[in-house]
């Protein structure tokens, strides 16, 4: 029995990537044999190529053919070109398609989750203390911990935690404009989270972010689902603790009435994440995860893709994928804002292959770019939203973030992601809350040398198992999380420190 | 008896502040009276000043005479100047000072603290965790946690204590730069503060903020001092915590062998603070803090004042104390450097006095930024610092900082400050640690409402207390607090999210 040597990233590719280096005569595929010797991690035809012709990986176009190519080359530099054109065209919606739809022999999926009175749904029954600033931090750390140490939600098995969420901001700031839209947007999208049953929002008093304006702007009325207080209003902080307290012992029975029911897969919202990533990631974990991103989207549920330093200058990649021009704008007007913001910080986007990337196989800014853009799949990019905005279309789409794990998790959250998939080579360690975080290592060594953190390998797809396969454990284990199978951070109890909502204005 | 309805800021002022409202005729200082309606919180002068003349109230010039003003006569906006000579004068060290000395009748003072082997001293005797990224937050919580529960703290009654010090930042950013720097200048600034006798730093491995890299550029040896891990290296969150907790546990005898001793006040690096600023700041908590620094200046220590924004538009008041030209230019420069750093976020800087502000009887942007400067008192500025930068002279110095609370007191701890006075109006609940924090009232009535919160009650100062009495209280709390007497905010656990390093870049 021979090992596989080679990676077949997508049915309709012309070249598939070496996983181990391959002599000239290796046998790739049917009765293609490398023609000379390809490097490991490198890409070999397995089609005649013409010249100008595109080559594909991934389904999707990474560049074009400089001159002829034969089955069994070496596909590099040498051979391939960007393509000017392709360069200058965004060809807005080229390879848009309709709706997507389950294939032959997919039925339809469910979840057990939490239907909230907004109509959005649950994967996990938790109640929320936010933070409007920093200044309250503390005292939303008490409030939960005390409702803990007292031993009440024992009564309340259906009621999966208190989750404080403490953060750095909320003043010294501008109290208008971008900065603040952000936080704003992010603590509501928070508020209003369906994993929260409920939620309470502890302030200072003082601060730029204002309760009674945040209340204002998102016609929030008191009630069962939401309460507020300030430490300056109660009298310090003792007693803003023993009133929160307070308040969240009344919240309990309204809280626990939420059960888990059978629920559509198309109410799960899925936020893609990538952190810490390896020569790996473009070949198994991202692939697989986009496999599964695309099985979600089948079944009428959502995918968010993010990120935006990872495709800067590979947006071609998204717009043509967009289901309307006005979509597909979208995604170019933002690149334009990430120039400005990195320029004004007096830095610069550079997304290019470094010396590094090409010597692993990367050849061109679309395919390095791909490796990252690859969890999303390939299905039509159906919207574009602004860090923290909620969502609001179903399908694949695209929210605005920085490529900061903790950060760009918040903002897709804040829009509503209610489970999120998060693909490492390093071996992040993540885990946000209120939303399951189920980590993907894209390599072995690495599932076995942090497997207490990890809850998938994907390492074995380089040993022969299929992407599609992977991906229907992917899809498989997002089910089993979203209906309360606790996650690996979940177990390990992550989730206090990684509310960070973006920065992106001057402190004052 | 009557109760006195003027307070005089300062010895050498020719004019005082209403209590309240003074009808004419009310008396104000000796011999002279009302000689119209003073509205409260205004100024009447106490002495003929002839037009030109500079009107000085906390013995620091705020404006000149528009016109001949009589004692007895409401001084405002009607027979006030800001005087565009002095507008356009930075008058450099026109007002330095030699050396200050005891006065007459003063004593050299002393605190219990705790001797450290780089020849600083400290008012604390903790172990710190410190993250590198945001990444390792939860697992140095889990650290100081997992030492907590075990109870071994029980068998070192000399330490205070564990500090787990997570936050935001170290990854997703440049590796080199401006923004970089704050953090790395903030980070060693903690992990060698003089309250920590040894410090753990924790790291997820792949961060742009690599523990590597620190230790080069600050020439840290791994020793009883200092320790490092990262949870890549060491195989995922649980490994990583029970090697943190194997760390600390080698730490404690070399920790325990510290013990307090009688040190100089000379040794004293006092963070002033203001949040939650109201109408009685600037009239009793902040000069009376003043008059405590400027004690702690006399005993050959050291008086850090900060918040740039508070200053801006009014860096006269600094650049004239400075002790020469070359530290008054660095005021001016840290101004021009505001400007950038505002426009180019798309926002402005503005400290005039509001329409409010001048309701409330601030007349000039000087008067009412010296509301805020007062708190450092009036001795000569002896140096500039950028933010988190060591601080390495002794007398009154200034730090470029927000106004933010938690990033201000961030940067003068990591500068070296240890122990810190905080004025409050509104009623700030701040609370950090390694260093403590000691909270000032500004008035009666938020005194009475949070006392649970505040150390100090500066309220009386408005019904006769002198500010010389208030500021040898503050000075002797200071004395006490340093020498170990928990602060409220200690009493109270403040400290697990008050650790907030300025993030001033871009967020990729
Ligand atoms: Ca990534
Ligand atoms: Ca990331
Ligand atoms: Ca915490
Ligand atoms: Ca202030
Ligand atoms: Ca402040």
């Amino acid at each position: 029995m021979t090992v596989k040597k080679t990676l077949r990233l997508n049915p309709q590719d012309n070249v598939v990537v070496a996983t181990a280096d391959l002599p000239t005569g290796t046998p790739i595929e049917g009765d293609v044999v490398a023609v000379a010797r390809v490097p490991r991690s490198h890409k070999v035809a397995t089609r005649p190529i013409t010249k100008g012709e595109p080559i594909r990986k991934f389904g999707q176009i990474i560049g074009f053919a400089s001159t002829d190519i034969i089955p069994g080359e070496w596909v590099h530099e040498k051979n391939v070109t960007m393509g000017e054109d392709f360069e200058r065209d965004y060809a807005f919606a080229a390879e848009a398609r309709p709706k997507e739809i389950l294939l032959p022999g997919e039925t339809p999926a469910f979840f057990e989750g939490f239907r909230r009175a907004d109509g959005r749904s649950g994967t996990r029954n938790f109640i929320g203390i936010l933070s409007s600033v920093n200044c309250s931090a503390t005292a939303v750390d008490y409030i939960a911990e005390e409702i803990n140490r007292s031993g009440i939600l024992d009564d309340y098995p259906d009621i999966d935690g208190i989750v404080a969420l403490p953060h750095s901001q909320g003043c010294g700031m501008a109290g208008k404009g971008e900065a603040f839209d952000v936080l704003s947007r992010t603590q509501w999208g928070y508020a209003s989270h369906p994993n929260f049953a409920a939620t309470l929002l502890v302030g200072l008093g003082c601060e730029v972010f204002q309760i009674p304006r945040m209340k204002e702007t998102y016609q929030i009325a008191e009630g069962e689902h939401f309460q507020s207080l300030t430490i300056q209003e109660t009298g310090g902080t003792r007693k803003a603790v023993e009133a929160g307290v307070a308040k969240i012992k009344e919240m309990l029975p309204f809280v626990a009435r939420s059960r888990r029911e059978p629920i559509s897969a198309s109410e799960l919202s899925l936020a893609l994440q990538c952190g810490g990533s390896d020569g790996y990631s473009g070949l198994t974990a991202n692939p697989a995860l986009g496999v599964a991103a695309d099985m979600l989207v089948r079944q009428g549920g959502t995918a968010i893709l993010s990120e935006t330093p990872e495709i800067y200058g590979a947006e071609h990649l998204l717009t043509r994928r967009a289901e309307s021009v006005e979509v597909g704008q979208k995604i170019v007007d933002l690149i334009a804002w990430w120039d400005e913001y990195t320029t004004r910080n007096g830095g610069e986007m550079n997304n290019n292959p470094s010396p590094g990337n090409k010597a692993g196989g990367l050849t061109t800014i679309l395919e390095k770019s791909l490796g990252a853009v690859a969890k999303g799949g390939n299905s039509t990019l159906r919207g574009v939203y602004r860090y923290a905005e909620r969502i609001d279309r179903k399908g694949f789409v695209y929210m605005d973030t920085p490529g900061y794990d903790p950060v760009a998790a918040t903002g897709q959250v804040a829009g509503g992601a209610n489970i999120l998939c998060f693909t490492t080579g390093r071996g992040s360690a993540y885990g946000g809350k209120p939303v399951p975080s189920i980590k993907l290592a894209t390599n072995n060594e690495l599932y076995a040398r942090m497997t207490e953190d990890m809850d998938i390998n994907c390492g074995d797809v380089i040993d022969g198992v299929s992407l599609e396969d992977k991906g229907r454990e992917i899809f498989n284990v997002i089910l089993d999380v979203a209906s309360g199978k606790k996650s690996k951070s979940e177990l390990l109890g992550y989730g206090r420190h990684e509310f960070v909502p973006w920065q992106i204005g001057a402190v004052m």
